[in-house]
């Protein structure tokens, strides 16, 4: 604790394949802008600030691995690799947001002299990224800490921890600073169907870091809440429309409206930059399908007749008025998330495609 | 369709063995009362109709595997194997509802001379309870079938359907009964974890049918729901108690709640024989807990971490009160369910250990 998710050395970009977790612990290379892209879209690398800082780091692969000749053609690749790198998840607003950043940094380096200082100046923006991506997971953590009770029982759906950002997370930042405080809590993590980052990968780290931790499958989690087990519910957030709405991990919607038939109540943790102020509500977020083997045959034997068809939305939204509280880097927000959210992410302008 | 779940033929028990569905369909011989034990332990005979069906073949299994040389060495077969057999799964009510049943009437034929006389009666008396159950899914699916309405999205959790009786099934006999009618319908498979008996054996039957069904996570129903695809859940049961309050697969709470927050009605099929009029309410039913591995590597694979815990019911209990309805062999039964409820089974005693 903290993970290495993702590691920037020497000019070389190297990041934990999670999808070998839990059984093998392997850190891979990503040398070319392919690789980054194929990262990205297999979930090797996911969780989206995790997808950001990649990603960013990703347009400095491009530009080393097309050996530029000068500043120009040092950022035509920067773009071009940019362009690339955001085709390659729909719905992660802050790998938008990070390649834009990326992007515009090049608009206002390109008119340097030196080739040296330009992909210096861009490797920087890319540290920059990744640097504020981890100062945000402490202060999401300290911002919501206080909302666990000494005790609780908590649930959390996918993973929004250490291996979702560069850092210790968003959901489980609350959850890792509440126990660095000694305050006791369990943990029961939602297994996540159909890629099981809940028990795969959520399980690990809270067990890295010594916090009890209960692993179910997703439809036992309406059980686990009828048992009083469950004080409050804590996910993370792939984006938010400014209403409020919240898109993650499909079955978040059902965590949240189990959540409210309990009375139990149910926050989302992330960074201002996963806020899209240009979306004004869920129904405008684009939600991505995923293939039918990972429902189908995603852990190496077939589950489902051949011929059979398959659902698999990567995402579903929540409704704001299903959410007791967002809580981001800058505190904790509460309805109505029109006037109460952010308006932009930490120092930067935000646009989306 | 419909499926031979279970054969008995020529003094010989045969089954399909579910754990291999749907990638290898295989008949396995049960030819000693320890392999039909282990069958039922082990799911690869499942389903409350079935697991009553199966246990009550067995009993003869058990007498003639003990070569007895008279009615009494018989009987005590007979009663000591229904008592093994009874610790094979302790929620299915059925199992213990047919193994009463064939105890019950060891005590009216061992006054019979001779030992093949009695091994006929025996006999004859599971094949009674086999052929019961074939009619008892046809009455269901007649009586509950004008539930569904044309051009209907069904969803349903588990498999309550051939394989889970002796014929067509329960929550899925009302299905095919709609479908034989020409009615349109498209049924949504929860996959049902941990052992996928929705993705295996529930999209599997639907299809040997011809009935169109989409399998999906179990954390998605509630999005599908959302997007207005659904319009009436239908599920079997385990065990339902005098107030209606119904034990079935974990799971099936969860969607109940989900079904009540969007407005959709939610049905159990189940027959009489899972009534137990001896448990006033769902607090009384007794839950087995699976083993670990169930979640944790049961694709084949270690998907959680050693040393983290897993929670793993294999039931739950869905009140009463969330339940628009129960249907049985005998019809369609309303809230209250303590009146409303049919009071014994068809023609037979019934007690519960």
């Amino acid at each position: 604790m903290p993970v290495r998710t993702i590691t920037w050395q020497d000019r070389a970009l190297t990041i934990i394949d999670q999808t070998l977790l839990p059984t093998e612990y392997r850190e891979i290379p990503l040398d070319t802008a392919e690789k980054v892209w194929e990262a990205i879209r297999t979930l090797r690398v996911r969780g989206a600030p995790a997808i950001g800082v990649c990603a960013a780091f990703g347009v400095v692969v491009g530009v080393l691995e097309a050996h530029p000749g000068n500043v120009s053609e040092a950022a035509a690749a920067a773009r071009r690799t940019a362009d690339y790198l955001a085709t390659s998840r729909p719905t992660a607003v802050n790998l938008f947001w990070a390649l834009d950043r990326m992007t515009a940094h090049v608009a206002t380096i390109e008119s340097l002299d030196s080739l040296d200082a330009f992909i210096a100046a861009l490797e920087a923006e890319a540290n920059a990224i990744f640097e504020e991506d981890r100062a945000m997971c402490r202060s999401i953590g300290a911002a919501g800490e206080p909302l666990i009770p000494e005790g609780a029982g908590v649930l959390t759906h996918c993973n929004a921890g250490g291996l979702a950002t560069s850092d210790y997370g968003t959901a489980l930042a609350l959850m890792f600073r509440a126990h660095e405080l000694g305050r006791s809590l369990r943990v029961f993590a939602d297994e996540t169907r159909p890629l099981l980052q809940g028990a795969r990968l959520t399980a690990w780290e809270l067990q890295q870091a010594g916090i009890p931790v209960t692993v179910i499958c997703d439809n036992s989690a309406a059980q686990v809440m009828r048992e009083g087990r469950i004080q409050l519910v804590i996910v993370g957030a792939d984006r938010i429309a400014s209403n409020g709405d919240a898109a993650n991990k499909i079955g978040t919607y059902s965590v949240a409206v189990l959540a409210r038939a309990h009375n139990i109540p149910f926050y989302v943790a992330a960074p201002t930059s996963t806020i899209d102020h240009a979306i004004l509500t869920g129904a405008d977020i684009p939600i991505e399908q995923r293939p039918r083997a990972e429902i189908a045959s995603g852990f190496g034997r077939v589950t489902v007749p051949d011929g059979v068809d398959v659902y698999n939305p990567a995402f579903d939204v929540t409704p704001a008025d299903l959410i007791s509280a967002i809580i981001t880097e800058h505190g904790i927000h509460r309805p109505p998330y029109t006037s109460t959210l952010p308006r932009t992410a930490s120092g930067a302008t935000q646009s989306v495609r």
